[in-house]
């Protein structure tokens, strides 16, 4: 019998990517689709790509309209995801894309969204250690965000062999469509065609303690991330370059092989060949992560790449991979590895 | 049992795009691939975003690593498909994505590529009158042009019904996976971003009989089609502004009535709701067209537009709908109608 | 003594590009720069590029702001212009960017935009026969729009010589600053980039009866226009791609000597040599149009296509050239036919 | 009296960039324009955006063809200025914007090159110290990489006030133009639109030793550099995002006020005010320079991001600000801070 699957918020980015998918997946029946300002109007006139679903209506995002469902994906703004999981009921399975259930330590909660901490749900990415344990039968999922998704799997590796110091630096490239859908001027195809334009530099974009959580958990030990995120002339795609001062000692077969030995049975993380580099156009679409690391002698650093789609892996296809495993299904169930190209 | 098909010309576009096609099918198992100076290569290096096949070899382009498929896509330079198809024997499904056996008038084609006519084989165009069965049960595919298969389904269905003076004009965008994937400097990334530039202005480009061909055939008439193709700086999709006269006493419902007649069953036509227009990002990686359809009572014309992924529903996608009606599979098997936007 | 400039209107893109290129021109100072809900703002933070003006801080658009300048570019609203214009007295040269003063015609403003004409001024198309001696002198210029500038340019040559039957097809392609710098859902980066899209299909936008003026002037007769305008993934640019049955006995040679005789004097027009086309990026921030022209003989029609800026020759570089002609200066002043190209 | 300049390599984006700027040049007169394989062709039909060389033939790169200018601009393949500038006698004025006299140190130049050091030439980016004297009635002029240009400009006023640790990390992005013209199947438009992709990872890039060079000499002592630069899908533009570890008791005030007084008398760089940060749009095709920098106290790192057109201050333009330099002429004569946005 078909998984019954609500979507809140299905008119946004994120809202229409878990949609493009559950489409795809052979198990899931597509149940109550809502919004907020768009409630009353058909999908086919917000979300014009997905053909099957062209005549749905949007119901407004109410318990009642997401009630009857065995499984709701939230893709919410911020702050919402708690009191809707509530009012659903410890026996749905919640998967919340947004930042609400992420973080564990709530002062960190506090300094960066500026409210009370909702708590800590089970982690959505599988590929870290012990995420799958924790995420198999589990009614609730905090799925990452789309950076720390990128930016965790270039860097764990290192960090999980100790062949890094504990302080990382980051430079990622996203796709435009990370920034959402809401209109704002900056975000004008007129702004961003053409322009590479860094934001939230020196520490401040709010998925910072997100990485540092999950590095930490990876190194055993506190690992601060200087993280700038820059704006690329594309709709999707994070290229996330990472680096970190290599341990003393560390030699570049050791990087390989601790690189090799974490992503060996990943069904969805690619290691490159030596000598070939991610780019965000081979995994869009996908559920795919292309990562790469070399070890700079020269600079003593350990440079590791990752490229994702941030709609699919980094956030609706890592949402749709963590439900399968908290439904029981293979977890690569619906899911491809196959990038739309060129 | 599954079916096992080759792709010769498996390091290009249009092969890679089979390929990505073929891995989401269900009753496909892909045997050898091939190319020519690329031969020996791995896929990996080739086409990145064919995760499933990074590891496979390309083989040279011969009769024996074609030999023993049930199915053989050729994406090949025009002018080579005979002599291959000839090799393959007459019991092996060839579907051609070239143009060799597209036109039914040698002079046409003499005319436009310069070299003796190959022949005429069943065109993969199925929502055109008569193609299904045409294609039931054929060993031989001419698959479209992505230029006329635009054109034609943005048209037929106003000569089909009488509706449009036989004088088409056309002007249609396309991205740049269309010019091919053989370096040459106007096709570099610096030259098309931020541009938009015609090219075989004034009736030289050769899908022009082909349009021709087809409007004719639903006219029942000659029809002349004046085609003007630009360049569009993004990778995939045509957008196809098609009008014509309308005839005496036509009305703008029974334009929408012509329409509406002519797609009622299709699976990957969408004609849509009135008010909205196609755009091709809403068919970006998916088979589906999308149509709309207006009649400007001030210039007495017909206006049809049209949106297709051109590599997908106009070369790949095409050739695999074509391929499932010649096998007696379900036509859509293995083929979608969403795509991945934004 | 400089002539004093104001620029009303100076936060979005045509206020921007009249900036940019006054900043260029040797005869100019640059007064007051206004806005409305920017008012108060300092330029650096709305038009980064113009780095000489950074620290210039917006006034609101009032009589009082403006008054004490030679010349008074208004980048507003359409609707505006009259009270403002009124307000600045017959003795200031207003120059106009809006849509209030193009049409001769009434009917049709109060058709296309819903509310009472203004009236008419000099229009600002320096190469149309007759209008340079128009705008000498003058104290008030409507500058084209910038479809009008590109598809009169491209036909009214053809039209002037008789070349052309009265019936104009338009397929014209514009980069998406044309659509403003507001911030709406559908002119988000991400929605653009990797689609082409049309809008106003079937007569509906407010530049065909400009066109249809324009045409109707150089033929003597009317000229039904029909006009598709699409949204291409590029900042700026436009792409016309025009054509018209060609009249009995029209050869090619006639229709070359036609167009070289009408551009043989223009300082902006380039007439391309035989067999090159336009390119948008060929005249990316310049003032210089680029126009070729063939004779489609198995079509019987003529296809004239053009390239322009629509923020440069399509807005603020036809107001300036218009500027100067009515100040008495030399017309190309300040403005270049040179692109910034790749 | 005019200069009379020549520039060797016209049909590149390099050559192109040039004749763009010195035909704004008050100062120049253009002779000379050779090619290589293109020798012989119209420069109409190679660099289509410059109007008023349309009909300039390229002659080839010749001692005699070059003979008789003031000033020569090479825009060569590494390792052929060297031969060039010999012929050109002591007397011409050789601007060189390859890389073979940017390097002091042989062995550097030798590991990187692969080839015997040819020298060192006074180095073009007279914003360093000491740079304007060095340039001041120079004969040779060695013009920085485009790298390197952006990177040490961001970077350099914190190793000259001594507050960050040798070892620097610099992300960069660059638009395609970067990669030159010559035609290569990565740098296709359907490659590279829509794709983030590195490249030269791990401390291969060639400009990786320059930047160096640069740093060294503001620091008074060695700075590693981890350098990973990526393609980005935009056609000019660079993006350097570097940071360094704070040296103990460094504060934010400290940091701003070292960047303050470095660029306070600078034409063309422009810190740009708090809390706004740089965009390689607002620089297009001029020669300023967007530098911002923030210390990250959580990671006690400075991160300095520079943005510039790679073309133009990054080759072209910084090559012209030499050269004024060095002719005696305004520094900032025939540049602009102004670019072309949207």
């Amino acid at each position: 019998m078909a998984v019954r699957a609500a979507v809140a918020g299905a008119s946004g980015y994120a809202g229409g990517e878990v949609l493009r998918l559950l489409l795809a997946h052979p198990g899931i029946e597509i149940g109550a689709l809502t919004g907020n300002t768009n409630a009353g109007e058909r999908l086919g006139a917000l979300q014009p790509h997905l053909l099957p679903l062209a005549d749905r209506v949007l119901a407004p995002t109410t318990p009642e309209t997401l009630a009857g469902h065995d499984v709701v994906f939230l893709a919410l703004p911020h702050g919402q995801s708690a009191a809707v999981a509530e009012q659903l009921g410890p026996d749905v399975l919640v998967v919340d894309m947004g930042a609400d259930f992420r973080l564990k330590d709530a002062a960190d909660w506090e300094r960066f969204y500026g409210s009370a901490h909702a708590g800590t749900w089970p982690y959505g990415l599988p590929e870290l250690p012990g995420a799958r344990a924790a995420l198999e039968g589990s009614k609730r999922i905090a799925v990452p965000g789309c950076y720390p998704t990128a930016v965790t799997l270039a860097l764990f590796p290192a960090y999980a062999a100790a062949l890094a110091e504990p302080e990382a630096v980051v430079v990622a490239a996203s796709g435009t469509s990370g920034a959402g859908k809401a209109p704002k001027a900056h975000l004008l195809g007129s702004e961003v065609m053409g322009s590479m334009a860094p934001y939230g530099v020196g520490g401040g974009h709010r998925h910072t303690p997100e990485m540092m959580q999950n590095l930490a958990a990876a190194a055993g030990e506190p690992v601060t991330v200087s993280f700038t995120p820059t704006l690329a002339p594309m709709p999707r795609g994070i290229l996330a370059t990472c680096s970190a001062k290599a341990r003393p000692g560390v030699t570049a077969e050791a990087v390989r092989a601790a690189y090799t030995k974490a992503f060996a049975d990943e069904p969805f993380v690619h290691l490159l060949p030596e000598g070939r580099w991610p780019a965000t156009a081979s995994v869009y679409g996908s559920n795919a992560v292309q990562v790469q690391v070399a070890y700079d002698e020269a600079a003593g650093r350990i440079i590791a790449i990752s490229a994702i789609d941030n709609l699919t892996k980094g956030t609706a296809g890592g949402a749709l991979q963590s439900m399968n495993i908290a439904l029981g299904l293979d977890e690569t169930t619906g899911l491809s590895t196959i990038g739309v190209a060129p």
